[in-house]
């Protein structure tokens, strides 16, 4: 064993591992339409590729829970076969998460989040939680700190769902999520959405399918493992320096 | 595709699978100590896997969701490990989740569970969200419905928690859960648990390690394939045929 | 006075009982239609008798607290006059009154329960209170442990609800309940029911209607006095013995 | 029967009474100390008795329901057997009657509430639920309208629990309730509630123990059952006439 | 400075002044219609100065906070304008408030209220609170208590919104909240309220149109400034004594 | 009147505006430590500045509601005077204010937030109630749009919180805000904050008093008016102008 998977523990192993072990990752995704080219279960199972990757480098002062499988998606609600958390749902279960790792000794917390509709709640957990619960949260945007990689290898001004970054991801985390033939282009619909974006003077809510016709963004066909093992292991790179220095490893 | 499993679909998958499909399974499991011998994410795995059977058996009428992977396991909390949800937690995922694909236009639902810590929860919840949703929810104990399988293969008087039942169905549903080398009976301790089991006249809540060391019961060294096929194909029989008479299959 | 019941007593009665007394009996009962031939408040005065029988047996040592008087009975509700508890209203209830008598120094509690709607909630108020409140706490459904008597006078295959047994228990315990002049047998009406019973491999919700038009099951017209007596006193010994067992009495 | 009282019908005798009925009397109560001369269920039969008497002289216009026989006592915690209510119990409780009454098809309520420490949220409840329910809701605190009566037979200045005024009413409507050998006059302790007393500049929280040493205040031993024969029966006249306004009866 | 209010300091300033101060007084107030003669804010506006007056008598021992600047309105929510709240949003507004200054120190509070229709949410929230978060709270409607002032200068029988009393109070309090050239006298509807007003034997809910077509009671024409300061000086010699005394001033 | 206020208008005036306005803009603030140069209602007055100047802007299609005077601010709990709303709180009024304002036929509102510490809140308050209410929602943070001014003008690199920006905003558009005599650059201490900030791989929670001893970060003492000028105005540009495209004015 070359990380702590609570997941494929027994409780002798689990009381070993917490003499070294100083954060908990919880993997937070989601479970969304992502076009006609990935599974449903797509951020749910990067959360937890990423986090097992993670934990692989911390190894043995990290480990990794059961993962969060749904997240809040109404936006995509319109398409079939979506589940949405409402955000209160979310943060009940990472309270209870956190409130029983607390009962094993666990007083930091990393929710490694792999879907973007999730992080205000996240965001919002974490502030509530740390208080509520006395611990030490810290939430991260899966891949979102691999900024030279993304800059070099992401051309799609309007990217982040189902789009070349995430498909990469995908060939090089969980290539089962994956169906190579029938890769496509976001079918890009005109909308209030253009306002709405991030770097506009507001935000806002919007369907999914006010923006794309397809439930894509970005350019799938342009994915790769490379460009997947380049986006991931700089994310890795910067979250395990990060935590390292939070953690004084 | 023989099965409609919704985390491995797209959604225009989906949407196809949904001119057949009367009915979503829910598999409920738990994240908890599960002795010496077994993962802890046990309860989760088996219900996921149970109902991917029941879902071959039932195609293309039924498709199966996202696993709840964690339940109401206090009982448990002081074994290392163990993660637990408050009662309404669990609820609130099942309404989220049910209020979800009710959306798409499915009105029935199992809650297929592995973990009697969820029973109460379960039934709660089957009450609740029917009349708050309008929807039509059944809800059943795994394999709690093999009567004739257990009652000729399960000798122990106590068990129902990672013994010669549990590990059985393990081994013939998810060979990965089972640390064949660490087989141990349950560590049974004396305490007030007698007086609370089944079948007396008072019940109420005690902690696992009062009635156990090793967070075991029964005797899981008696397990075996050919046990959990037994067991795990007739308690399949009995849920495909009542779901058969339900939906009018 | 032979028995506690904190209803009729004032407080420096109450100041003088609390040296003795180890355990409150909660008495759950519902209001709900019972058919023809009984009184919508049935399950409660029922559970109170059951309580202060139960009292009597135990003095000094428990006390009676005033009845929760309604239940859940959503599934009655389209009998003229149900009232319905939703689940967490009565968690909720028996919250307020486990907190209030633990100030009075009260730490175990008995939920005695005479309505089959109310036990799963009562189970899931039982896991949550305990730990909440860090108290003790058991639950029984009335007269389900007069086993050997249930067996020897009660012939219908499918009883539990305004039928034989009940009518006998009310016959004994409360006799102003029953309306001996309109006593029916249950009108059954054929339906999803039949699939969902508690024997098969799954349960669920369904309306009372949908099982029997005049509200009964059973057969009311086989009660007895005789009857209610031996199923009541069965079961107080049972009850009885379980808590003398457990307050090491 | 000259009266409809809800605990004592039968589905098809409520069925019956639902063509004449236009209003539902929900008797509000409280468990708490009432001194050394009063059980602790004083408000709970008092509320159920003067709703019975309101109901007869109404008759075949109104019911009454099950009595909610705990309330908002949390400033009489600390005199032995005292059970309250959180607010938010008490206004849920209030909900789900009115809902589960209004299935039935009625549509006007009375909250006849005994007990002072239950008006200000009865007051939310009557608010807070005839918008969210589309019902129309009335409350009264039993005899404080009887004026007359009050002014001419009580003469303590401080009065209002059991006292001279309680007292009376209990000897009338519910004598089993008090010890005629106890009656004793509040021994009053001075305290911050004198400046807090209605008819004060500001009003606020004290616990009853601040107030008085017995638990009672005013002078139970001016009591009788004429003076309660006169408080109650004036204050049935003036709810009488009121709810034959307001149904145009 | 002569008189402390948060929302003109900076922190080093409060630091300085939790020296001696005792006791916050909180302002609350609504944003609802008050006829076609007062802005909306007037009672939110009155409650501000009413609270600043009475800190200024009772420097250096009071502060006030920021004000609750909407309140329960839902009887006038059929004006144009109006805002309401629950009366559970409200209560969570004033434990945050409340929680939050327990934390510099301060363990008194007033809660200083303009509005009728918080008043029982505001009772419901004293003691709450007081409970649940160990502190001392006291509530007063604003000029209520200046009943000399009252009786001599108010000859309308039906008084209390937008009415000479408050017209006048904002006279002397807040002119800008008045609109001279619009005062109109209230422009009654005959409704159930006739039977709902204060010193009826019952109370309920009605919503204020189907009392006034111009959403004003009373006579507005003849309130006055010097009207205004009677009322208010009384209020405040009252309020400012009642808190002497309760902090031993 | 050039501008639709609500808080200054009478219910005729709010009739007559509801014919032409399509958006209401809810202000934003809190109540918290500004360090030792400015008021601790720093944000909400400068939100209700900012939306009655963006009001002028838009007249007559958009009213400003009362302000939200105080918001999520447990990162300065530790500093005098803070008072902080939990999230559900903030939700809470968002949803009573929006659900208001619905009835008088409002259907877009924008939350206009001058305080950092409420926008993961406002995030998901604008998707919770989005759906919940059937309105649309917006939200930006007051001046972050500014991109151009802010760049050219605000030289510290880490900013944001009582320095040069909001200074010079409120020299601009509440002076009284501002202790020029006090005016001091953040007293910045080490700690984890700097691997949390925006920008890192992580983000997570600290309190204020870890980063900066004197509650400021940035160099108040470079603020100006005309710097706040150049901010504000750029800033409503933007927002004037997202508005106009959505509301297609």
């Amino acid at each position: 064993m070359n990380s702590y998977l609570l997941t494929e523990m027994t409780w002798p192993e689990v009381k070993d591992a917490l003499q070294t072990v100083k954060l908990a990752i919880i993997p937070v995704g989601a479970h969304e339409q992502h076009g006609p080219h990935m599974n449903e279960s797509c951020d749910a199972v990067l959360a937890t590729q990423l986090s097992n990757r993670l934990a692989e480098r911390l190894y043995p002062h990290v480990l990794v829970t059961p993962t969060v499988n749904m997240g809040v998606s109404i936006h995509h609600i319109n398409f079939p076969g979506t589940i949405t958390l409402k955000p209160e749902t979310l943060i009940s279960i990472l309270r209870d998460m956190v409130w029983s790792l607390k009962q094993h000794g666990i007083e930091k917390f990393l929710f490694l989040n792999s879907h973007g509709g999730n992080q205000s709640t996240l965001s919002v957990a974490c502030t509530t939680l740390t208080h509520e619960l006395g611990v030490e949260i810290f939430y991260a945007k899966s891949t979102a700190s691999a900024k030279n990689a993304l800059k070099e290898h992401v051309q799609s001004t309007l990217y982040g769902h189902s789009c070349e970054r995430e498909v990469s991801e995908a060939l090089y985390l969980a290539p089962q999520l994956v169906r190579m033939d029938k890769l496509e282009k976001g079918d890009i619909v005109e909308g209030k959405w253009r306002n709405l974006r991030p770097g506009n003077p507001l935000q806002g809510t919007y369907q999914y399918e006010e923006m794309t016709a397809n439930g894509c963004i970005g350019d799938a066909t342009k994915a790769s493992y490379e460009i997947g093992e380049k986006v991931v292991e700089e994310a890795l790179d910067g979250l395990e320096g990060s935590i390292r220095k939070l953690l004084d490893l």
